[in-house]
C-alpha cells in the first residue's frame, strides 16, 4: 500500500467568502506546500507558514501524518500546480496553478496532466493506493465539475458554514463563460476540468485511472472533492470498484450529501469518526466544532488505523504529538515564527 | 534517520573507457532514474530502463531498496540534473545535468545547486541523514574534485580493472582548461566542482554542510565520491565529526586508497561486508568478482543493517527477492523487456 497526496492551488480560492482560506489570501498559495512538508517530514520545512487557520485549526495534514507515524506506510507527494516552495520532494505531472473558474477557462492543460498522472498511476507497483488532495478552493472546483457532469451539485465546506450559495454562482459564472450548461460535459470530463475544475482533480483522476486500469485498487480519501474526482474516473468509462473513504465529520454536513454522490457513482461510501470528541485538545478541538472537516488524505489515512492493529486511541495521542511538534516552533521565544495558513477542505 | 540518494548525471560519463556506463552510452542517462524508481518504488516505473550492466551486475540501488525494505526507513530523492525520466519524487536543487569536464565548466551552475541543497539540508528536522548517490562517470568527477582541492588524486572504478589513468588524463585536460593546478581550488571548494566536478557533488557536499550547519548528524553513504563530497564539506571549513559508510569492495581496491583519503579529511570510515561470497547468484556475483562495488547508498545501507537487530543474512535473502522482481519483467513471454543499462561506482 502507498499513500499519494496531489497538491495544487487555484486562484479559485481567493474568491472572497468561498474559504476559510480566503481570511489569509497572501498565505494560500503556501498551504499545499506546508501540508507536503507535514506529512513528509512531520513539520513544514522550506515551506514559509505552518498550516494553522487563523481560528486555530491544524490542517488534517496532522492526521494523515499521524497515521503515517503509527503505520509507517509509504506516501508519495504529487506537484499538481503547487506554486508555492516545500521541502518534499514531488512527482511532476506538468501542472500549472489553476485559474479562476469565473473565466470558464481554469485549468488549460487538464488533458495533459491527466495523461502524465495517468501513465505515472499505470506504473506504480503497488497492489493498492489510497490517493487524497490538499488545495485550497478545492470544493468549489469540485462542485464545478459535478455540475458539468451533471453530476448531484453538492459539496462539503471547510467551514462550519458552507457557503454553498456563493460557490454555485462562481460556478454557473464560470460554465457561462465557458459556454456549459450543466451536463454538457457528461460525455467529455476532462473539458469539465478545464473548464471549471482545479489541476489537482485532474491528476487525482489520471493517477486513479491509471492504477485502475493497471489492475491496481484505489480508496481514494478524501470527502467532496474527491467524490467529484470519482465522478471524472465514472465519466471516463471506468466502472471498477472503487472506495471513497471520508471522515465522520464530511459524513455528518448535510449540505455535502456525500452518501448520495458516492451512491449515485457507484462508489463505496467508508466512514471513518476519529473519536475527536474525546479529547479537549486544540489539536482537534476545531473539527469537533465543524472545521476543516477533511483534507490531505485524512479520511483514507482514519480507514488505514481502522484496518490495522492499532486503536483510534493511538491515533488521537499521534495527532495531539505531531499538533504539539508542528506548534513548538511558534512557541519559541526567539521567533515568531511562520505565519498561520489556512487548511482543510476548502 | 531518513535515507537521501542524491541522483544527476554527467557528459563525462560518455568519455570511452571511463566507465562500465560506456558500454551503452545511450542507456546513459536513464540510469539515475532508474535507481531513484529502484530504492522508491521497488523496480522501475517510468524510468526506460533495468539498471543492470551488460555483464549483468545489478544496479547497488537493489541493496539500498533491501536494507530499505528489511528496516523501513524513510527514503528522499533529490535531482542534481537526473536528466532523464523517473517515477519516484525529487526534491530539485536548480541543477541541469553536468557536462564534459575536460572543457573545464563540468558544473556552471555548481554554487546555485550548493546553496539550494544546503537549504533544504538545514531545514530537514531529522536527527540523523544518512546520504547517497547515483551518477554515472562520478568518479571521474571525483578524482577532479579531490585534484583541484589538493587531495590525494585516487578514486574507485565500477570496473574490476580501474582506468585510473585515463581518468586522471581526462581530469588534467579539464583543470588545464580551466586554468586550474593541483590544490588551486583548496580554499574555493565549489570552484573545483564548476571546473571539474559533477552536480551531484555539489547537493550532496551542500545538504551534507546544511545538516551538519543544524546539529544534524550525517553519515556519507558511499565510497570514494562520498569522499570528494567529504573533501568538498572540509575544504568549506566545517569540521564536524562525519562518517563515510563504505562496502568491503570499495575498501578492499587498493587502486581507490579510501582508508588514506579519510584520515586525511578527518572523517570515520566505517565498511561493512554484505557477505556476497556465501551466495552463488547473479544478485551478487558480479560483485564478488569486483564490478560496481558501491554506489545509491549501498554502503550506508549495509552500515544501518549493522545497527539493527537484522542480520546480513536477511539482507541477502532481500537483496535476491528485490533483484528477482526487478528481472521478473525481463522474462515475461509478452515482452521483450526495457534495455539494461550500467550500474554501480562509475
Amino acid at each position: 500500500m502507498t499513500f499519494v497526496v496531489v497538491a495544487g492551488t487555484t486562484a479559485t480560492a481567493r474568491i472572497d467568502g468561498i474559504s476559510a482560506a480566503g481570511a489569509a489570501p497572501d498565505l494560500l498559495p503556501h498551504t499545499p506546500g506546508a501540508d507536503l512538508d507535514v506529512v513528509i517530514h512531520g513539520e513544514p520545512t522550506l515551506a514559509p507558514v505552518v498550516p494553522v487557520s487563523p481560528t486555530g485549526c491544524p490542517t488534517p495534514a496532522v492526521v494523515t501524518r499521524a497515521a503515517r507515524e503509527l503505520l509507517g506506510f509509504d506516501l508519495l507527494a504529487v506537484d499538481a500546480g503547487i506554486g508555492g516552495t516545500t521541502g518534499a520532494p514531488t512527482i511532476g505531472v506538468g501542472a500549472e496553478p489553476g485559474q479562476d473558474v469565473r473565466e470558464g477557462t481554469a485549468v488549460p492543460d487538464a488533458r495533459d496532466t491527466f495523461a502524465r498522472a495517468r501513465e505515472w498511476g499505470a506504473a506504480l507497483p503497488d497492489e493498492r493506493l489510497v490517493v487524497g488532495e490538499t488545495i485550497p478552493g478545492g470544493t468549489t472546483t469540485a462542485l464545478g465539475v459535478l455540475t458539468a457532469l451533471g453530476e448531484p451539485p453538492t459539496v462539503s465546506s471547510s467551514l462550519p458554514e458552507n457557503p454553498l450559495d456563493t460557490k454555485r454562482r462562481v460556478v454557473a459564472a464560470g460554465l457561462d463563460a465557458a459556454g456549459l450548461a450543466p451536463g454538457d460535459a457528461a460525455d467529455d470530463p476532462l473539458r469539465a476540468v478545464e473548464a471549471v475544475g482545479d489541476p489537482v482533480l485532474a491528476a487525482v483522476a489520471g493517477v486513479t485511472v491509471g492504477a485502475l486500469d493497471a489492475g491496481t485498487s484505489v480508496t481514494l480519501a478524501g470527502g467532496t472533492q474527491l467524490a467529484a474526482a470519482a465522478a471524472l474516473v465514472r465519466h471516463s468509462g471506468v466502472d471498477s470498484p472503487l472506495t471513497l473513504a471520508t471522515t465522520s465529520f464530511v459524513a455528518g454536513d448535510d449540505s455535502a450529501g456525500i452518501a448520495d454522490l458516492a451512491a449515485d457513482l457507484g462508489v463505496d461510501l467508508c466512514v471513518t469518526d476519529p473519536g475527536f470528541d474525546r479529547l479537549d485538545h486544540p489539536a482537534t478541538n476545531a473539527y469537533v466544532a465543524g472545521e476543516a472537516k477533511e483534507g490531505v488524505g485524512m479520511g483514507g489515512a482514519l480507514r488505514l488505523v481502522e484496518e490495522s492493529d492499532a486503536t483510534m486511541a493511538d491515533l488521537r495521542e499521534r495527532v495531539v504529538a505531531v499538533y504539539d511538534r508542528l506548534l513548538a516552533d511558534e512557541d519559541a521565544p526567539d521567533a515568531d515564527g511562520p505565519p498561520a495558513s489556512p487548511a482543510g477542505e476548502d
